[in-house]
């Protein structure tokens, strides 16, 4: 389900290590992190073996096969494929089978939307087929465009553009004095969470929200649309889910708990991830008449998309009537899990997922991710069966339901919880897969483990090593005009031939769960960036036909994603010692702090100046009085946040940290047994030590106190986010809480490390 | 013919002094530079004399009279107006005649262009009539849309689109293996000066050039498209200039002398300003089929406009067909000068003027800005024949032929030159004004003379002095998302209360000769940033009717322009000492000199940067190998610039300049007439030490080398010319020989502020 803009040019910040390796694998080099040097020769050996089993042609297959019809969930294909899928991992010798939930899916029954004033136009709310593409002309089974998880209603109201719909345009609209309250608005998708845009129309007063896919971020401007190029062509229309996952994901009627038959549930109406008002995702070609129809002030410059009309706010004249029905009941949701126990450590377990409900017939999103999850089972099936075991228990999972909100995932994870809390290592995840660049997010305890995973994979289209082609990457879009302080921070990185910093995980695909809710460690990996995705990304036009033409043809980057997640999932079962490493993540809340800090610095020096032109009139004098323009309003004053107990937090983790790290490139071959199974033990629980029971502000469910989902952002990460969204919302007794909170979950980590280290000390 | 970008927030660097005065008038302050106190209480006086006699409606009806038929050279209005004019000042009691030059000005005769592969379509190269504009439906006597100064020809070729066409959209086009050699090129309207296109297509081998205006940046996209709003309608077209003003302007045939009848005259074979291929401005209206029908790459997101295409490189398929046949001979244009001679000192000259000839109608531009200059025109008389006396000679002029290439007051400065340079004090600009905020440009000696007048000046709109509007507004754009470094630095200053530096002079008006071949100082001042000239500008639409909708309702920022431009031209004719400040331009040249050190050594890392990153091979390992992509060029090695005579001459210029700033201050009453005149003799020809009468590198005719009109971006002023456009263009010898040349005419503008001092010290 998430989705990779193209719009921004934003390089995920990641990897490289070892300066001027060009061989893709090479035999020779430093030991694998978590292995001793022998170990690392039969890993090795062993990781050629599984490269020796993925076909590309099995990828292509298996995605004909599961792309073949609708299956988004309620679909009988959905149910297929799992079908499909159980018996694939059963023919590979796996121990599978499907859990099964029961979850509330809302279906559409029957919508509508028309301009009733001032002119007449009723929105086709259809995606016709595409010339070329077969699967597109399928009438059956399909799936009108809609947004899961918006209420029902039938609203008649005057229109506002409110541009992206995030929380700066609303504070525009009221510089210039326009209100939404009782009115329809219309938002372009793109800069923040779907499921934000209707939640904050809302939360300003709106009584219904159409998002539509402006030409300028998605659509014409970006590139030839589909069918001559990839881009989304004038009636393809995103879909998707607007629960608030900014609360919870999965099942709206069970926070918490796994929506097993007889889970307690909520009632509907009391269930707060479901929206208020009515949604509805609409095409450029269906939003031209409305956008057009709009009068008053022409909107700001950063507003306008690329339709060739100009863009005012309204409201009015302009006047929508929008109508959305729905049954309410409960679905069947299908995960497969599939289990290769460990010989050696069976309690320990590396979890590795992707989810394989789509939107219509979901070929990028996630059958691209999941097709490579597939060769992954397949070639560790085959290794099995030619006679190696994993040390530790892997499990592989076939979510469904992730796109209406991770329902597949979390579901499960809440279930099991105690479980994995007990025995998970890792989860590892992917989603939509492309060709190009990998991109890399998690734990910054994995970070020196996928780097040097990144070094042993061959990238199809260079020859070099990934991660050799991925510090290309950085370094080149630094040096461009306009690139970010931060992009350069990471070309500084790469060029110094440090492992690159993967980026923290906020949400948007199944590792929600298990990382900000049970602390599990986390990684989400896949390669993206020369794709065209965009164009059909959620529609109808998401099919085999345009992903083999602009997805991945050969499916190359299916197989490198394969080498690449298998890597990690072999390394971490059959490592000696956890492969987790501290500095890193020492290194990075550094970073976190210094940006809290100087936040609050720049929202004092930002507030004083407003107050200091509001006093002087300045708003007013400087504005065109022929327009409507009202001043900002006055802040408060900031005061200093009380930021010592995080920077001493801070302090003592680099100490921990860099203790551990050190004792740890010993040779740990001389710890005992038992010794070795305490140490993995105090590993395999480190990440839970960075929770707190009592959860983020007003979203108890998210636990995690470095790295959650932005509130008012939605997929993207807010690292410490109890400090960082407090400061951000102006709410300085909850920053200063928070410091204190956050500082004592970094003194737990501390402490924690400590002891692995004095258990490696003792050998 | 200046054009003001709407596009692009920059508020012209600018103003204000004194806090807190909230009065628009002060009857108590601090004494006008060059008067004592009893002085400033006369000159305060006779301003507020002078303000009675402005009348908006006086405005109004002499830009009804002038604007009523097309008034380009040639035209038979063009002439009635000059006459027109003449009587005007002669019934004021001016001295007035008209001076006429023969300039060669081809007229167009015919012209075409069609796209004849793969499909066809004939453009329509016409500009129809406006419901509303009366003006607008004239079909006698109009002027189809051309670009002056381009070369005749009859080409066939592929097109190319090359963004807007300045020096980087050509590395960008490298960067994609496009080449334009033998094709006709497509370019949009803006970020460089309209002559510079053409001039790099042919640089670059191609042989024909078209220039439209994208809705983007010109059109429905930046507001509702008139007659619904003021913005440039889809048939809309800019004519212009495209002589080669970047090595002289005037007339292409008498470079460095007056285009008098017996003139010595170039061949116009050997005029290099006339441009050696064919170039047609377009309407979007005629530009959407051409664009659309390019193949190949999609172009950079930031190459994208707002029609509702996807935009290609090219070239071809498309393929036009260009034919532009002219009449290449001389015509007359009439300058009107008018003079009214100084009571004291005579041979001290004010010298004020604004252009008289537009494009087609023009409204707008030229006449919002030469009717205000009247109205201070008639002013003065009214209060010469209430018996006061100017103490110097003002001269007011009406060029003629501004727009083709600021033919009338080039031709008349370099006829005059010898007098001008022994006689004139400063000389005065306008051209376009409208509705908005004070806006002032020019030589540093002038901006505390600038700052005082603006605090006397009231503004319409808000009733404060137009000094205190412009704080505001450059203190609360400094605080806006993405407000440049510089705008904060000018915020700054605002903020602490200092007189806020104005911006250095380029080209684009009529100030040109005066400043950067004479040396005489200058400055250009006007209202704008509250109207919607972006869209006639240079076209049939640019009108009364249309002007007064939008420009300036009531004509009252015309009385304002007059009373701003008035005050300047009363105290600089009966200041007692001239009103120079030195300190302002000594730290003006202390910044050029910061930022020009700032270049080499960011040319010098971006050049470590590429050329570190084709030694790993960066370029090819990030790029998408199925798009076209080469590396950029290997860079030279960025030498260390010996700056030292550039940073000694700054040195000694801050010393000369605060010792005369602090002797100034004295009373300086009580020196000799004699002592007067010697200090005043001193600091009229001031400003001629800062020329070389070598000139920039290849373009002797600019001789200023503080300010000059970029080589590479036409209006926009570069300072420090020689050094720092030798830096940009990575001529090494060439910056190390002008950081001498420029450190010599700095010691010797020193050494004259030094004698300057002398006077006063002997008092």
């Amino acid at each position: 389900m998430r989705r990779v803009s193209k719009s921004v040019s934003v390089v995920v910040p990641f990897l490289l290590s070892v300066a001027g390796g060009v061989t893709a694998a090479p035999v020779v080099g430093p030991s694998f992190i978590g292995f001793d040097s022998d170990g690392t020769s039969t890993q090795r050996a062993l990781e050629q073996r599984f490269d020796a089993e993925l076909k590309a042609d099995d990828l292509r297959e298996w995605m004909r096969q599961l792309a073949a019809e609708p299956n988004q969930v309620g679909s009988p294909h959905d149910k297929a494929n799992a079908e499909f899928v159980l018996e694939k991992f059963k023919e590979w010798g796996w121990d599978a089978r499907i859990e099964t939930f029961s979850v509330l899916y809302p279906t559409l029954k029957s919508h509508a939307l028309e301009l009733v004033e001032p002119t007449q136009f009723s929105a086709s709310l259809t995606e016709p087929p595409i010339a070329g593409d077969a699967s597109s002309s399928r009438a059956d089974g399909g799936l009108a465009p809609y947004n899961v998880f918006g209420a029902d209603g039938d609203v008649t109201a005057e229109l506002v553009y409110v541009n992206y719909g995030m929380p700066d345009d609303y504070k525009e609209l009221a510089r210039h004095g326009v209100d939404v309250k009782g009115k329809i608005v219309i938002t372009r998708y793109g800069k923040g969470w779907r499921g934000l845009k209707p939640k904050l129309a809302y939360e300003h007063g709106a009584i219904g929200c159409l998002i539509y896919s402006d030409p300028q971020d998605d659509g014409y401007s970006a590139g030839d649309v589909y069918p001559k190029g990839g881009y989304r062509p004038a009636d393809g229309v995103q879909r998707g889910s607007v629960a608030d996952m900014t609360l919870y994901p999965g099942d709206p009627l069970t926070p918490g708990v796994g929506a097993t038959a007889n889970a307690k549930r909520l009632a509907i109406a009391d269930a707060k991830t479901v929206l208020k008002i009515p949604v509805m995702p609409i095409s450029y070609a269906d939003a031209t008449p409305l956008l057009a129809a709009l009068g008053s002030e022409v909107v700001p410059r950063t507003w306008r998309g690329s339709l060739p009309i100009t863009y005012h706010f309204g409201p009015g004249p302009a006047k929508v009537h929008l109508r959305i029905e729905s049954e309410w009941t409960r679905k069947t949701i299908y995960d497969v899990i599939a289990t290769m126990r460990g010989a050696e450590v069976p309690d320990e377990w590396i979890v590795r997922g992707n989810h394989r409900d789509g939107w219509v017939f979901g070929a990028w999103d996630p059958l691209s991710g999941h097709v490579a999850m597939l060769a992954e089972a397949k070639a560790i099936g085959a290794l099995v069966k030619q006679g190696w075991k994993p040390a530790r228990t892997l499990v592989y999972a076939s979510w469904d339901g992730e796109e209406p909100g991770l329902l597949g995932s979390t579901e499960w994870a809440e279930t099991h919880a105690d479980e994995l809390k007990r025995k998970a290592v890792l989860y590892l995840n992917s989603d939509t897969n492309s060709r190009g660049i990998l991109s890399a997010e998690g734990s910054h305890s994995l970070q020196h483990l996928i780097n040097q995973v990144a070094a042993d994979v061959r990238d199809p289209e260079t020859g070099v090593n990934v991660r050799q082609r991925l510090r290309a990457k950085v370094e080149v879009d630094a040096q461009a005009e306009g690139a970010s302080p931060e992009a350069k921070r990471i070309a500084k990185i790469a060029e110094s031939g440090g492992d690159l910093p993967i980026g923290g995980l906020g949400s948007g695909s199944d590792y929600s769960a298990f990382l900000q809710h049970l602390g599990i460690a986390s990684i989400n990996i896949g390669y993206q960036g020369e794709d065209e995705q965009a164009g059909v990304y959620h529609s109808n036009y998401d099919t085999f036909e345009h992903y083999e033409r602009f997805g991945d043809p050969g499916f190359v980057y299916g197989v490198t994603l394969s080498q690449t997640a298998g890597r990690i999932v072999l390394r971490a079962a059959d490592a000696g010692v956890l492969p987790l490493r501290f500095g890193d993540f020492a290194d990075t809340v550094s970073e976190y702090t210094d940006e809290v800090h100087k936040l609050a610095e720049t929202e004092r020096a930002k507030s004083e100046t407003v107050d200091r032109l509001l006093d002087a009139d300045a708003f007013k004098l400087a504005a065109d009085p022929t327009q409507k323009s009202m001043p900002p309003p006055r802040d408060d004053i900031v005061p200093y946040i009380e930021f010592a107990a995080l920077d001493n937090a801070l302090a003592r983790l680099k100490r921990s940290a860099k203790a551990y790290d050190d004792a740890s490139a010993g040779d740990w071959k001389k710890l005992s047994a038992a010794q070795r199974k305490d140490l993995n033990a105090l590993l395999q629980g480190m990440e839970q030590s960075l929770l707190d029971a009592r959860g983020l502000p007003n979203r108890p469910w998210y636990r995690h106190f470095i790295y959650a989902p932005g509130m008012n952002t939605g997929y993207g990460v807010k690292t410490l986010p109890g400090v960082r969204e407090a400061i951000e919302e102006r709410r300085w007794d909850e920053a200063n809480r928070y410091v204190v909170l956050t500082a004592r979950v970094l003194d737990v980590y501390s402490a924690r490390i400590d002891q692995a280290r004095q258990v490696l000390s003792k050998q």
